[in-house]
C-alpha cells in the first residue's frame, strides 16, 4: 500500500514541541493577565454563513476559506448547500456574539479571545494561512478608564510574556478629526489619512504634494504637515497640542483624553514604555479615540507587537444598539518569533526518573509517582517488561536528549535502603536521598525557568 | 441596511462567559496534569489535503467538512482547486505529525493536544459539528509502565477537573484474541466483537444465536459467553482468568499486564476507582492490548467519560516504521455537562472597586491596580469622564450582576485618611482597611474557589 502524504499544506505549520511549550506558557500568562482585569474568556465558532462574516462589507471575500456545503446528506437537512466561511479574525466573530447573546450580557463586557483564524494570503516567511489571535475587548463603556486599563494590559501582557524592552505609541483619532474639521476636511478623512501615513516613505514635500493633488488647500497642507510632524517627549507634545487647538473642542477634548492616559499609565508603570506619536492612525475608518501599537526596541523588524484602540460602534452590522468599546490584541506570534533566538531552556521542575537493572517496574514508577506528588514533571522512561537488563546508558542518553538537568536513579542497593541517587547532569555530580525526604528536597527547586 | 445574520449555525456554538471559564480552568488543570508526566503540548493544522486526512480509510468521509479550494486566485498557485477538510478528530493529525515531523522527535514521544475538530453529524442535544477533543499519548514504547501512567493520568484528570467518584473499567485485547485463537476464531474477530458488544441488549441466547448464525461451534459460543460473562471483584476475575488460560501464551501476557496495571493503579491511587471489565471492548480493530473507559458513579447517563488503549502501530498509513504507543481521550464536554447542575461561583479572588463621586478617575484605578499587584482579579467600573455624580447604586448593582463576594469602595473623606471600605456582599457588612494594608488583607482570601 502506498503511503498518505503526512506533510502540511504551504501556509500550514506543525508546532514542534518546544515551540508549542512556549506558546502554551505564553497564553497562559495572557490569560493571568487579561482575568487580573476582569475580562473573561469567551469561545465562538470557527464556521459562519458567509453573509455573516462579511456583513455587508466590501472587499473583504478575497482571503476567505469559503465554500458551499456539499450535496444533500443524511442529517443535513436545510443547512444543505450554505455557503459558508472559516472567520479570518476575532473581531466580526465577537461582534456577533455579543448581537446573539445580548440578552445573556451584562455591559460593561469584558471578554478575551484566543483562538485560530483563516486567510487565504499568499505564505510567506512567518506569515501563515492559519494562526493565532489573541484579542481583548471591553464594550458597552466610553469611559477613559478603559482606555487607560486596555493600554495597562498590553503593557502587562508584554511584559508577562517576557518582552523586556518595549514602547507603546499612543494616539487620539479625535484631534486629527478636529483638525480636519477645522480645515473643512472632514469628507477627505480616509483618503488624507492614506496620504500622511506615508510620510515616512515620501517625506514631507511628497505628502505635500499629493494633498495638493486631492484639492487640499496649501494653507491646509501646512496646517495637516505642522500636526504630523509634532515629535518629541510626551508632555511637550502635549503642550504643544494643547496651545495649538485651544478653541477647537473636538481636539481638545481627544488631548485630554490622550494626556490622561499617557500620563496615568507612566505613573502607574514607567515612563519610558508609553509615547505620545501623532502618527499612528490604526485601521483607517474603524477606530474612533485613543489607538495605539507597540514595539519591541531591540527587535523594531517584527513590526508591532500588540495594537487597538477605540471604537464607536461594535456591532452595528449585527444589532440596533450603539455599543461603544475599546480593545487590543497581542502579537503573539510576532514576539515568540523574536525572542525565538533565546535558547530554549528545560524548566528546573522537570526532571527524569531512570530505572536500573534489577528494580520492580513498579518500585520505579511509585518514586515517579511521589516526585510527582511534589509538584516535578517526571518523565519516567518506559522500560519494556522483559527487559530486565534495560541499559542504564540509553536512559541517560534519553536525558541528555530531553534536556532535563537531574535524573533521579532508582537502584536495587539503594532501594533496599530507601533511598534513590540525584545527578546533577551539568555537574557530573551525585548524592543519595532517603524517598522520604525528596518532597522536601523538591520544594527547594525553583519554581521558574 | 438590513442587519447581518448574527446566529450560530446549527450544529455551532456560542459559548458564555461562564461555560468558557469553566472549561478553560479544566483544559489548564488537564495541562497540568498531562506536564506532570512528562507529556508535552503540540499543535497541528486544522484543514489538510482530503486524502491526508482519509489515509485510504473507507466509510469516514461521511463526517467530513470538505471541499475544493476555489477558482484560481493571486498568490495560491499550484494548489488551487485541491481538495481539502477539516480534521475529524486529533489522532490522525498526531499519526501524520509523527510521520512528518519523525527525525525532530526522539522516542518515546509523549504528547498532548487539546482542539477543535469538526463531524457533519446530525445536531443533537450535547452533541456539535464543532466541537474540542483532549486526547495524550505515548510512541515508540510497549511498556507495561505507559499503560499504566496512562490509566494513572486518565484517574489524575477526572480528578483534577472535579469529578468525585468514577470508576475507570480495563480490559485487555490480547486475552480475547488468545481465546479466539485458541478456538480457531482468528479470521472472526470484529463480527464476534460485534455480537458480544450486545450481550447487555440482547442477552446470552441473543449471542449464542447470533453466534451460531456466524457458523461458531457450540462449544465455541459456550467458551465465548463463559469468558464475556464472568464479572466479579477485579481479583477474582483475574484469578479465573489465570486459571482458565494457564497453557494460551497470548491470553497470559494480555493477563498478567492487566494485573499489573490494575493492581499497581489501585496500590498507587485508590481500589474503588479500577476495575477489570472484560466487555470493554473499543473500538473494534484498532486496539491490541490494554483498553479503558470511565464512567461517572453519579451519572452514568453519560457514558464513558475517559478512555482509550494501546496500539500497535500509529502512523502505518503514512511512514514505514512501527509505532507502538497507549493513549487517552478526556471527554471533557460530558465532564462539565455532567457537572452543569452545580452552581457556578465566582471565586473569592475576584473583587469589584466602586469609586464614590469626588474621587478622581486616576486614583479609583489606582486602588484597583494594587489590588491587581497583590494576585485579585479586579473589576473596575468604567466610570465616564463627565459622570462626576455617577450613582453608587448603580456600581453595587453591577457587583450583584456579577456576582462577586466583595466590593472595594474608594470614597473621598476615606481616601483622605488613604484608606478604603470593604464591603462583603453577602453578610452586607463593611469594614474601613489602609491601602497600604490591602495587599496583606488581600493574601489572607482563599485562593480556589
Amino acid at each position: 500500500m502506498s503511503l498518505a502524504p503526512s506533510k502540511p499544506l504551504s501556509g500550514f505549520l506543525d508546532v514542534l514541541p518546544a515551540d508549542a511549550q512556549a506558546f502554551e506558557d505564553a497564553t497562559n500568562a495572557l490569560r493571568r493577565v487579561f482575568r487580573s482585569y476582569g475580562y473573561v474568556p469567551i469561545d465562538t465558532p470557527c464556521i459562519y454563513r458567509y453573509e455573516t462574516l462579511t456583513g455587508g462589507e466590501a472587499g473583504i471575500d478575497k482571503q476567505l476559506f469559503e465554500w458551499h456545503k456539499k450535496e444533500s446528506r443524511e442529517g443535513q437537512g436545510a443547512e444543505t448547500g450554505t455557503h459558508v466561511a472559516l472567520r479570518f479574525d476575532l473581531t466580526v466573530p465577537f461582534a456577533r456574539y455579543v448581537a446573539a447573546n445580548r440578552a445573556a450580557l451584562t455591559m460593561p463586557f469584558r471578554r478575551y479571545d484566543i483562538g485560530k483564524v483563516w486567510r487565504g494570503e499568499r505564505p510567506q516567511k512567518g506569515r501563515y494561512r492559519e494562526f493565532v489571535q489573541c484579542d481583548y475587548d471591553v464594550v458597552g463603556t466610553s469611559s477613559a478608564l478603559s482606555d487607560l486599563e486596555t493600554i495597562l494590559i498590553m503593557h502587562d501582557a508584554l511584559a508577562a510574556v517576557g518582552a523586556d524592552a518595549f514602547v507603546i505609541k499612543i494616539n487620539e483619532r479625535q484631534i486629527l478629526n478636529g483638525l480636519l474639521a477645522e480645515q473643512d476636511l472632514t469628507g477627505q478623512t480616509s483618503s488624507v489619512l492614506r496620504i500622511l501615513d506615508k510620510l515616512d516613505k515620501i517625506g514631507n514635500d511628497g505628502v505635500r504634494a499629493e494633498l495638493v493633488a486631492q484639492n487640499v488647500g496649501d494653507a491646509a497642507a501646512t496646517a495637516l504637515l505642522d500636526f504630523a510632524t509634532t515629535t518629541g517627549p510626551s508632555d511637550d507634545v502635549i503642550a504643544k497640542l494643547t496651545e495649538r487647538f485651544a478653541s477647537n473642542h473636538l481636539a481638545s477634548a481627544g488631548i485630554e483624553r490622550l494626556a490622561f492616559v499617557v500620563r496615568s499609565a507612566a505613573r502607574l508603570r514607567s515612563r519610558e514604555r508609553f509615547t505620545v506619536d501623532l502618527s499612528i492612525a490604526r485601521g483607517l475608518g474603524y477606530y474612533t479615540g485613543v489607538v495605539f501599537e507597540s514595539a519591541l526596541l531591540n527587535a523594531p523588524e517584527f513590526g508591532s507587537v500588540g495594537s487597538g484602540g477605540r471604537y464607536d460602534n461594535l456591532a452595528s452590522q449585527y444589532i440596533n444598539e450603539a455599543l461603544p468599546g475599546v480593545g487590543g490584541s497581542v502579537g503573539l506570534s510576532r514576539l515568540l518569533a523574536a525572542r525565538a533566538g533565546t535558547q530554549h531552556r528545560v524548566p528546573p521542575r522537570t526532571v527524569l526518573v531512570a530505572v536500573a537493572p534489577g528494580v520492580s517496574l513498579y518500585d520505579g514508577l511509585a518514586v515517579a509517582d511521589a516526585l510527582r506528588a511534589a509538584n516535578l514533571d517526571v518523565e519516567l522512561y518506559p522500560q519494556e517488561t522483559g527487559d530486565a537488563e534495560a541499559k542504564l546508558k540509553k536512559q541517560f542518553k534519553l536525558a541528555d536528549a530531553r534536556g532535563v538537568a537531574r535524573v533521579i536513579l532508582v537502584a536495587p542497593d539503594e532501594l533496599v535502603r530507601k533511598c534513590v541517587v540525584i545527578k546533577d547532569m551539568a555537574a557530573g555530580t551525585q548524592e543519595e536521598i532517603a524517598i522520604d525526604a525528596l518532597a522536601t528536597w523538591a520544594q527547594g527547586l525553583p519554581s521558574v525557568q
